[in-house]
């Protein structure tokens, strides 16, 4: 991600200055490479930190002095606790501080399909963001808490690694079941091609805390997961997602939910006690 | 959904007969109504079957006389060795059958999107197929064996019902940080977006048993999956679903396959014994 980060810059002809743990990453990029992050930091207006975690970071430039003109912009993968955690270890050091998430795989950086989400001290993003906006089309800056960014991308890491192990999970049962994954595969697809508008629609739902069973019931989810749930547990196949989306329908009915729609979930998954008692 | 399937037929111009459990369900609809399962099917050529399980179809039907040019289309929700034992009791009465699965709503169902997936005795299928293709733009015969049709259909609603829960705990997760439900909407929608591309990409891994980490990553997936699961874990959340796909990744990494893809995890929900040991 580093290189991808350094290309995209370059590529912009800014003037960029790399340091990585691994020396050599950057062959091939039009850029400089300094010998320590000390020197990094010292060429720069705006530091771009990608790191393995965000205790690296902290390793890494804890001893390193920022200027008043300079800021760091921090695009290390984490919760959105250790962004805020961050920035208060940035204030303690008089750095101004940008946390950032980045949702897009390597190859879509710098591209109109690049994501980076950004959050904290607006002045800092007014500083930067004409210099991150070379990342792709979509750098937002989504608030002053420096932690919404990483929020937004554990609530997004979650549906995707839910979705994508239900995909494969999907895949598994069709095999038990013979049939060929290229023969299933665009059936699969289209499932996630109802999510766009299920997630605008639910989402709405949540919010107005109103949540009609006019499409499809609670009840009729119990009932199909327990069929799934069956036939996968008679192939042998690990069940452990299904029993605990089961778990949780189950719950919804036992509340008194069975009639509502199925965005009404989303209150039991929040809330693991109260509904249940 | 009985109701969608007679208007569908009804607006084709087709002679239909009804029959419910419920009388008074086809008001309004340009249909017969009987009086009886028995003399609902003697005035039908194909006899259309949807009813709340494959039980209440066999004590629906089990005294219903079949004359030999009529044909039986269940299209009645089961696990595909619930459709082979309905086509196992057709088969004893001398009664043509075909088992069916409907995979869209009830007001697609006559329209182009409506899908319903068909499977069983092929000479039945061309008994009954220009019938039913009023039912949608996707009525697809897809085997011999009766059980596939079900088998799709548990496969799709597996992913369905997963996909859907990752989706409201997503939004249980944005919300628990601050983050308003339609401010996340079109973010949780745009990861469903990415699931069809990944499932063809991930068919076809599949299929070959060859999983390359070039986009992403096993290992990497664990390090996203534990920053979610803490975050949720911290937010009082049910991490049911996280804490089983965490298991299987876990599982992977364990037994070597952290440096390839995603889909290498298909054949770890597949067999939850043989890779732990």
């Amino acid at each position: 991600m580093g290189r991808a980060l350094a290309a995209a810059f370059a590529a912009e002809a800014r003037e960029v200055t790399v340091w990585n743990r691994t020396p050599g990453k950057a062959a091939g990029l039009a850029v400089t490479v300094a010998g320590s992050p000390g020197a990094a930091v010292a060429a720069a207006d705006v530091v771009v930190a990608c790191l393995i975690d965000n205790e690296v970071v902290r390793r890494t430039l804890d001893e390193v002095p920022f200027g008043a003109r300079q800021a760091l912009v921090n695009l290390t993968s984490g919760t959105p606790g250790q962004a805020r955690e961050m920035a208060a270890w940035a204030a303690e050091r008089g750095i101004a501080y940008l946390d950032g998430a980045i949702l897009t795989p390597t190859p879509m950086i710098g591209t109109p399909a690049g994501t980076v989400l950004l959050s904290g001290d607006p002045s800092v993003y007014a500083q930067v963001a004409s210099t991150l906006a070379v990342l792709g089309g979509r750098v937002l800056h989504l608030g002053d808490d420096p932690g919404t960014a990483g929020a937004y991308d554990m609530a997004l890491l979650d549906i995707f690694a839910t979705a994508t192990n239900g995909l494969l999970h999907g895949f598994a049962l069709a095999a038990a079941e013979g049939i060929a994954p290229t023969s299933f595969a665009a059936f699969a697809g289209g499932i996630g091609a109802l999510l766009p508008e299920m997630a605008v629609r639910m989402g709405a739902q949540i919010e107005a805390g109103s949540f009609p069973g006019d499409r499809s019931t609670i009840a009729s989810a119990a009932s199909s997961i327990g069929h799934v749930a069956a036939t996968a547990r008679a192939h042998g196949l690990d069940t452990g997602m299904l029993d605990a989306a089961r778990g949780v329908i189950d719950r919804a009915v036992a509340a008194g939910h069975g009639a509502e729609g199925l965005a009404r979930l989303a209150t039991l998954w929040a809330d693991p006690v109260d509904e249940a008692v």
